[in-house]
């Protein structure tokens, strides 16, 4: 089973743009994920094709109607989880790209303007999805990372099967720093331990500085990974392991 | 003054990509800012054209290596602030984009496979920078997320001049819900209140509104904003006009 991706967007021109590209686009040329669009615009009612209007209650900006939207929604068959990316949302998790990579695939309506009518999502089933907390132009950018963060993890797509397991926020710590050739650059080394070839050391020096540099640049990271060793410490360890 | 980014990626054919189309894109033929890549395959240093090599200390995937990032980097001028995008950098911010925007534009290194040789950042003066707490096959998506967010702020690109003011995480709340026309759909009706035309309650609803979402759908964000309030009412205001 492939991973389908379908595009509720007012500029379905934007894709696949970089996801044509890369591992991402040879991936999509082999069939091992499928994606369409659906341009809203082909759902407005009146004869100038409008999609938004202004905000009830003034203010800025253009807001998506809800019955617009709901057509459009409404002409992609079920089964797969409807996602709207908007910074209301829940923050993208990599446990939740993980969930969704090994699911059917999402649909993703992809806002503009000031926003979507609110009650397109008391309406319809819609999980609101933030990839960050800043403002972007659109929906297009996070829908475009969204999938690209599914992609890499759909089968056959990444070239080791087990890649990605090692890194940042998998174990909820922050990946440890990698070094490669050449051994010395600008008078700077690559650290003694890793030249080592003793690996048990290698590991224990390399969970150590990613505990250290999670506790320095990510103090939330950190917090809550410790908070989730200290109420169950065999729960976090089965949690790693099922990850 | 324009806002000129140049990124340096492996994958300079993923640019503009998305910030070609739309408001970034007409922006773009306008002059408001520019784009220009420069690919780091370039500034290998063996006939091969190798740009990474396995990881000191043994793991799975490749590291670029800081000899040729170096090479890469250096190849462009100076005067404007290094970013790259890596999940071990700090969380991008609105305060962040806002400050890039209001700049002379962006260097943004974007990395593939396992990330970076370490030394980069310590020989080079780098701001490592994170768009999420998720994996990305590389940095070209956090690097196009970056520039949409910083564009969009740019004199002239927005049609109105004060649009983006009034938006989740301006304020340090997530934005109040928006309505628009028709009244009724499905049953549901926008809330009397945006009807009434008193501003003074709207005004009301809208601030309890996002106050209430920040509250029960970002508990972390509304921590910050109550912890800001209560440490320096006077502070809080000010930094809630001047941004």
């Amino acid at each position: 089973m492939t991973f389908a991706a379908t595009i509720v967007t007012l500029y379905p021109e934007m894709f696949p743009g970089p996801l044509g590209i890369s591992l991402a686009g040879r991936a999509l040329r082999e069939g091992r994920w499928s994606l369409d669009t659906v341009q809203i615009r082909d759902f407005a009612i009146d004869r100038h094709r409008t999609v938004d209007d202004t905000p009830a209650g003034g203010g800025a900006g253009m807001v998506l109607r809800a019955d617009v939207l709901a057509a459009a929604l409404d002409s992609v068959g079920p089964g797969r989880p409807v996602l709207a990316m908007t910074p209301r949302g829940a923050p993208l998790t990599q446990a939740r790209v993980r969930a969704l990579a090994a699911g059917p695939g999402a649909v993703v309506l992809c806002g503009r303007f000031e926003g979507f009518d609110e009650r397109i999502f008391e309406a319809r089933e819609i999980e609101e999805v933030s990839i960050g907390d800043y403002i972007l132009s659109g929906g297009e950018m996070g829908a475009l990372v969204l999938l690209d963060a599914c992609i890499r993890l759909v089968p056959g797509v990444m070239g080791a099967p087990s890649s990605g397991m090692d890194e940042s926020f998998e174990t909820g710590l922050l990946e440890y720093p990698q070094y490669t050739r050449p051994v010395e650059w600008e008078g700077r080394t690559i650290p003694e331990v890793l030249r080592s070839g003793d690996h048990a050391r290698i590991e224990a020096w390399r969970r150590r500085q990613a505990e250290t540099d999670t506790r320095l640049r990510r103090p939330d990271l950190w917090e809550r990974h410790e908070g989730a060793r200290v109420q169950s410490p065999s729960g976090a360890q089965r949690r790693t392991r099922d990850e």
